[in-house]
């Protein structure tokens, strides 16, 4: 039984507007969920083991709703290229290497090592259309404890021939192999089904990946409306789908029935914005990325104005960090360059509402998690933000946006827990 | 005698457009200059004590032209707010609290121990309008071991009472007495004269400043067309400079005889472009705080395009890291935005272009430094960037590039040299 109680600082969100901090108080975990948070233990909890961090900041885990585990060995590099010309010269070529499981199983191993001292506890990630390395990421995964979605890549065209599957016959089949091969493996570790993008798929493969959703009831993550360029490619390429959102949908690869995020979605037009809600797709928001290949800036003020479901992503290799804390203050950095030289009737994003998105908002990808109301999934991080000394008291919310902005990569992580089982 | 040798794995620019890479080479310090960078070491340099930092990066240390260091105690607090409110409700309020020594001891002190910690060699810092504080500041950077600028702040209006100096006059005489107080007293840190920005100092102020600058020919550092608010608060109240630059100009504070770095130049007339050039002015970009603030993005290619002198600064407060490898990865990333939404005619930067500007770009405005070319200053940092492990080879120039992405922090740091002598 996971029934343990921690104390310190506690910050975490409701709403979107507050963050609702509670000083030297005890957060309550009960069989692996949040019983709430108390001023005292509760005269039920009183048995409870207390693991005391006093003076230390708990919030709840990060959610990275978009993630490349096989950029990771490059992040940092090769930043001076565009999106499409990234691809080929950085993605593909890193990518293609996963061929290889020896390979696989060095680089996973750091990037599950590395994810594991981040405060991410749940996350979206893309492998590589490899079926062994795939299976190699999800063994790293599981064994890492964090709770994650993986998805072995879909994609039969434009990529290089060391990427691209024969056709989409051999690329549903390989999914279904991986999906046989894995069925019941796993407990915090779950498939997801992986179209890399519309520009590599034919619609054969998106037909197939349809039937291959249905058949499994599994969720769905790709990139959306990226870039100019990209854009332009499927309104070309894909001329009968209204929006390049409408390419997914004809395939039933876009919400509705099928749970879907979608990264990106920097340049979506208005009948896709009113799609995404209509068929409650969710946003992995990426600012880093989206700087990084100069794309730039999502309207996440129009997500959440319209409630479209929403969450932040690392987005590594596009990203060069896997801190979320970093995800969290870029966001609202960028929103302010979007105020400012894009439309100034659209006030920046706030630090309680991009908070918010980095953990309820996202979380819902992954049911009740992301907050430390009653029943939620007990996912917390310890933040030891005594690295950074303070003069005098400072209030825990304003200790929190601080530690958020200064301590980008959060090293002052001391302790992490997810589903009520501690991992670091 | 600053006599050593030190060997690892060196990059530093001699031009914008390139990073000089050399692996498993010795950097030669020769009376706390640089002799240069060779695969082996030289006959002549043969009994030179040589550090071994073999397999870490050895680069130039890094200049920030701007920062204010009465604002570090609450960096990254209070960032929802823009340009003018923020000044009010968090930077004057801080400021005022200088007037207090036995405060000013401890910020400053820590101000100086964390920045002594970074990879920031030397730097252009504001004080307060407080003397006595001034003093305990320059006291702290003396000690840190940096080569600094530290400016006691005039501002006789627009501010508020617990800030403003009574008039012009009293504002003058105690600038007099600070650099009177000061003189001969440190070896590496400097009086530079600071009035804070034009709206904060009346015409009276600036002739007073002008007869100082000349006295003791200062430098002198402060704000350039930041924000539009701002600049338009210029446009009205001055309305008889030409531009915001040329309101500095009139009083002999805009380079030409006196050397001057101003911060920010988000929104630079063509003529003030020109007029800065003319008189040599340097530009400190100060990314992060453009993004904080919401103030925008300077056009730097334009700064380079015009060879104005351009370094980096950090900004802080407005900036919320005190990183010099953060600015760097912030100025390319924005770079990318201003090509994306304000003018795609403008290529972004590249990584060669910022790590130019954050180490020789900046330097000239301390002399020969930034470089490790023949003759210049020793200023050296040796970072560790095993901290966060390759799989593979990878080359310098990568290597250097990937660092300063994801240790943002500059967390890897294992050494610094300033001036020849160890700090670090």
């Amino acid at each position: 039984m996971k029934n343990f109680i921690l104390k310190g600082d506690i910050c975490y969100s409701k709403t979107i507007n507050e963050i609702c901090c509670s000083e030297n108080s005890c957060l309550i975990c009960e069989n692996g969920k949040s019983a709430g948070v108390y001023r005292e233990i509760p005269e039920k909890y009183k048995e409870y083991e207390v693991y005391d961090y006093s003076g230390k900041l708990i919030m709840p885990g990060f959610i990275d709703l978009h993630i490349h585990a096989p950029q990771f060995a490059f992040r940092g590099t090769g930043m001076d290229l565009e999106l499409m010309e990234w691809l080929s010269v950085q993605a593909f070529a890193e990518e293609a290497r996963y061929s290889d499981e020896e390979y696989a199983c060095r680089a996973y191993g750091l990037f599950a090592q590395m994810l594991r001292k981040s405060v991410t506890t749940r996350a979206c990630i893309f492998a590589t259309c490899h079926v062994p390395a795939t299976k190699i990421l999800m063994d790293c995964m599981e064994e890492s404890g964090i709770v994650s979605y993986v998805g072995k890549v879909n994609m039969d065209r434009e990529a290089p021939d060391t990427l691209r599957e024969s056709d989409a016959y051999q690329s549903a089949d390989d999914t279904v192999k991986w999906l046989e091969s894995i069925s019941g493996k796993y407990k915090r570790t779950f498939p997801i089904l992986t179209p890399r993008f519309i520009p590599s798929c034919t619609d054969e493969l998106l037909s197939e990946l349809h039937k291959i959703q249905e058949k499994y009831d599994l969720p769905v993550q790709s990139h959306l409306s990226e870039n100019p360029d990209e854009i332009e490619w499927v309104r070309k390429n894909v001329p009968d789908s209204k929006f390049y959102g409408d390419a997914y949908d004809r395939y039933g690869l876009f919400g509705r029935g099928a749970k879907t995020v979608m990264a990106h979605c920097v340049y979506p037009v208005i009948d896709e914005v009113e799609r995404m809600k209509e068929n409650e797709v969710f946003v992995a928001h990426c600012p880093a990325s989206n700087m990084n290949l100069s794309s730039g800036i999502a309207p996440v003020r129009k997500f959440i104005d319209n409630r479209i479901k929403t969450g932040l992503g690392t987005d590594i290799a596009g990203g060069h960090s896997i801190s979320m804390f970093r995800a969290v203050t870029d966001a609202v950095q960028v929103s302010k360059l979007y105020y400012r030289l894009v439309d100034n009737t659209v006030k920046p994003l706030t630090f309680e509402e991009v908070f918010y998105l980095a953990t309820k908002g996202g979380g819902e990808f992954f049911g009740k998690t992301g907050s430390f109301e009653e029943g939620y999934e007990f996912d917390a991080v310890v933040i030891d933000d005594g690295l950074y000394p303070l003069l005098e008291y400072m209030t825990v919310r304003k200790r929190a946006e601080r530690v958020v902005y200064i301590d980008s990569e959060a090293t002052g992580l001391e302790a992490k827990f997810v589903g009520g089982e501690k991992v670091v």
